[in-house]
């Protein structure tokens, strides 16, 4: 932790800060300059962090060293993680992951449907919402429990793992009993009663990005999932909340190489969200697996005028086709699988 | 819902969109124009809204036509509503309230003193965390339900209404036997699981705006609880996410004129999270007291330097005492009491 | 400047760095903690500024302890500037000034009608744009000289100073013929050239915050100006782009603050396009003067729905007049004047 | 345009909107729903954009049809533009160009050694600065017309195409002189001096977009180009400015194909600006090429550790070689060339 002092501080007041900090067990270097003196402070930051050091006398500004993040950081562990999902997925090695399906589940014949093409693309797991977090309480809520049971019944059919969103900690049992992996939405991202709980599963988490999230407000949601004991978390870029209007959300490509920089961790991206039009899906893939993602996962439905949710960024089964082959040249390019 | 054409849609596709709106309830008007074909159409839009009707060949956007939110508007109730909160606080009425208290309950004894002072200079409620949502799980994370009731104890004792958060759907009935108003946190503002319980309730609730959130998201929200039963709900503006990182957060005054023209609900503004410095709360408290708020919830600590949580956005008691007198004046000139 | 080190810098390393700075002048300190190493520099920030330390080998992030800025900080000067305007306008002073006048000057008539009613109404200066940067190359463009001319006459024949915007740095000496105040947009707030030209004048200048710039990118544009040679620089907030779009933009109300606690110039504060709906400009304004601004403009028009341009945002001068009136008795609860 | 009704909205101000938008030439359809009545007008829809519609009495909301620009549209010119630079350079077409070079023209030697290196590489334009937009009036501002030569000669004895930023209207004559491209900044972007002036030139221009330009705002500046008779224009996706503070700025890869399917001009991207740290270059650039861009402008410097400026983002040349070796491969996967 280091605190740059205000022109006008008096002695008594760096004495102040610095007999604060020695009392949490931290070591003051002082460094005077013509202009500004600074405080640089050795040792457990984290018990300084929660100090609020700008309301003590004399202080201009504080700024932390360390990386409020352990678990999830590079630092603590220095090989990518790869997270494996049954027997035969693994996320985070060099085969690049794919996820596909429908924004919601609708009926199982639909779902059926959808999941034979995906597979027969390429994907390793099938999406799919049956709780589902609608802007509007008007707007189509999910099938709930029955849409649970024809995801796993589905998934076992076709030999899909499979993926769905839990919204609230009393489902986190529930969900468990049907699926593979746990989806944590944007909106949840800093739901931590949720967090928390899917943190004492032993089930894989993707964990999204919230739509105002900075990659390291996402690190540390991650972070509580992984403290209470459940390394297996996929983090994903899903596209971020900007004052440009012609797209859903902005894709933040850059995020893909700053938490590969930062975190074991794998990062997947969601094109569907981070574009919201089906037609600029392919490019944003694309420019995913260019950019080093270890999956993605993308909505795909048979009829998408008539989907109950997400229509409009939706591909249907032939382009997600034309876009697996595709993706597979760029993955080969950059020394990946796909 | 308007519906805008590509120059190229085809006869076919114009009657496709046509006959997908009629068999929804819908009337079509066309309009031919030079360059453009527009279709709107007159009905029940919700029905259409959640059609993707942008995936349909040859249309080139949709635009709604009626907002989505109902029971929110100012349309669907013309004068303001006022909350009541116990028997003497009104919220919404002529009489600007004032909520002030500690970020989190850390004590008995420090929450009675922090109370005293705030009831003394004019705060009709208490404010205080029991359960709280931090950025990292390292942190403290409240007393839960011994806070609670520290805060229930505190409250009659000094003659205050008692509010605090509720992060967890579970912890919604516990909440309730101890405080008087659940807060809604910016982070869980789109968690519709919890907007859900709370509007089974019949208990006052403070709805913040989330950190990347629209009025109309915020709005929407709102929409959630009062579409379940309880109608008092007070929108809370608290800042939202922008590039500027002078502060914590970038307060957006502009919210408070537009939640009054969109809607009969109170506004009240947190002026400690939309600063984040305490050292900024008196401007933004009388920039909304100007601006037509009906209420501040504000953050008070006798002794930031050791606060949990929040100290360096908390003020003083004796300037929490001096802001008060001053907005004292400025409701006055705007035509309110405080 | 202060640099953190990786965990894996090496002493060669460590060394490379303390000898570009020590030859830059400047004098290292070296804190050695248990994860982190540290160095802070101590000397002429400015020299290493330029350097790229991020780059050099072992370097994790680096620090920067002074303020990029210089003359326009509280700082460099203690008391709030006072700018004089031609004989009786001073902003900064316990009177908060208004410029009041239509978007565009349109006409002789038309701008002389406003005139003399936001004169009656307590305006100190006229506004117009006779040079005006629309976003289509196909908007009326201002008329130019004559519209020049016609402010700086009915300037004269009401009795009031002027202000309009510049864009071209060839038009700089034009504008000097003809008003008292050079406004510079926010489109063109780091358009060096123009900066540094008006910096070479002594005429006052409205500097208006770009927008998506900082606090510090404003006042590192006013740091030009005032580099050149001319001190007299009001700096105005403006409203910034977000995610909103209730409003044109968001009035960012804490830059008022935040301004004064960093410089001694002015700041004054645009509603109209801070919130870009008349509807909405008395209440931003309202905030702004709560706040602590040292003025306001604002732009009038006879009649909104034929003015040339911004007619959506434009007072009536009847309710300008009456928002004056509600300005007066804030600014009186605030300690000011108006 | 469509115009949607306040409830409340009386015949007579119906009536007035339609002889409003009639004495312009338009003609009104209009839709009388159960909540809402719509106005269409069909016709000349920019006589109209300028008339502020939501001031007149009655009117809830008013919507565009048609999109501002023209000249840019692809509904003007169906074909993609190819933009020819000198002889050998072609933009736009199947081959993908990469201008490099440092980001400051700093001395003749420097610049011949780099431009050899890129030319090497694979580079087909040299880029450098010869007049420098700086945040700070204190760094340094470039080396003007020496720095034009400078770029002009090693462009020649190398065989490379050259490109440099003009900021000044008084400077495009000169730039001329020297080199091929003119580059207008993000700082620039809404300098409509500027760009009138560069529109009376016959010399291509590449416009970068603006930090907080949408991509609406980037298509209706290079109108401003085009409209004066230039349409050699070339834009360039440089990174927006968001909340995120990870990176310099967030490179908004959805741009590329928002641009392809609304304009006919190539699109290029700037990965050293659009991230700000030289090692998340590569990922960047690797994106925009799977995404489909046309070109790539990168900063490449010999030294970066003493760059003048940008130094943090530039490539060392042998990192540029190879990334222009794993470009190649990308770009043969997605059908182009580089």
């Amino acid at each position: 932790m280091i605190v740059i002092l205000r022109k006008d501080a008096t002695e008594e007041q760096i004495q102040h800060i610095v007999d604060k900090a020695e009392s949490l067990g931290l070591k003051a270097h002082i460094s005077r300059g013509v202009e500004k003196t600074i405080i640089g402070f050795i040792g457990p930051e984290d018990v300084l962090r929660v100090t609020p050091l700008e309301v003590f006398p004399g202080v201009e500004s504080v700024m932390p060293v360390l990386s409020p993040y352990r678990l999830v950081s590079r630092e603590f562990k220095q090989d990518n993680s790869i997270i494996k999902i049954g027997e035969q997925v693994k996320v985070g090695d060099k085969k690049i992951v794919v996820m596909a399906g429908p924004c919601s589940i609708e009926n199982y014949d639909g779902l059926l449907s959808i999941a034979r093409k995906v597979k027969k693309a390429g994907a390793s797991a099938l999406r799919g919402g049956a709780f589902k977090p609608r802007t509007s309480p008007y707007d189509f809520q999910g099938l709930g429990e029955e849409g649970l049971k024809f995801l796993s019944e589905v998934g076992k059919e076709v030999g899909l793992a499979t993926i769905t969103e839990v919204m609230d900690p009393r489902d986190v049992d529930l969900v468990a009993k049907y699926v593979d992996i746990y989806q944590i939405g944007a909106r949840n991202m800093q739901n931590f009663s949720l967090l928390k709980e899917v943190g004492m599963t032993k089930k894989p988490v993707v964990l999204k990005r919230g739509m105002s999230a900075t990659i390291k407000d996402l690190l540390m949601s991650a972070e509580y999932i992984l403290a209470k004991g459940n390394f297996d978390v996929m983090l994903c870029e899903r596209g971020i909340r900007t004052f440009e209007t012609a797209t859903r959300n902005t894709l933040d490509i850059n995020a893909i190489p700053v938490v590969k920089q930062l975190s074991h961790l794998p990062i997947i991206v969601d094109p569907s969200h981070g574009t919201g039009r089906w037609g600029l899906v392919p490019s944003a893939s694309k420019a995913a697996v260019a950019a080093g993602c270890d999956g993605l996962i993308i909505e795909v439905h048979d009829n998408p005028e008539e989907a109950l949710s997400d229509g409009a960024q939706s591909l249907k089964p032939e382009n997600f086709g034309n876009l697996i082959k595709d993706l597979k040249l760029i993955a080969t390019a950059v020394g990946r699988e796909l």
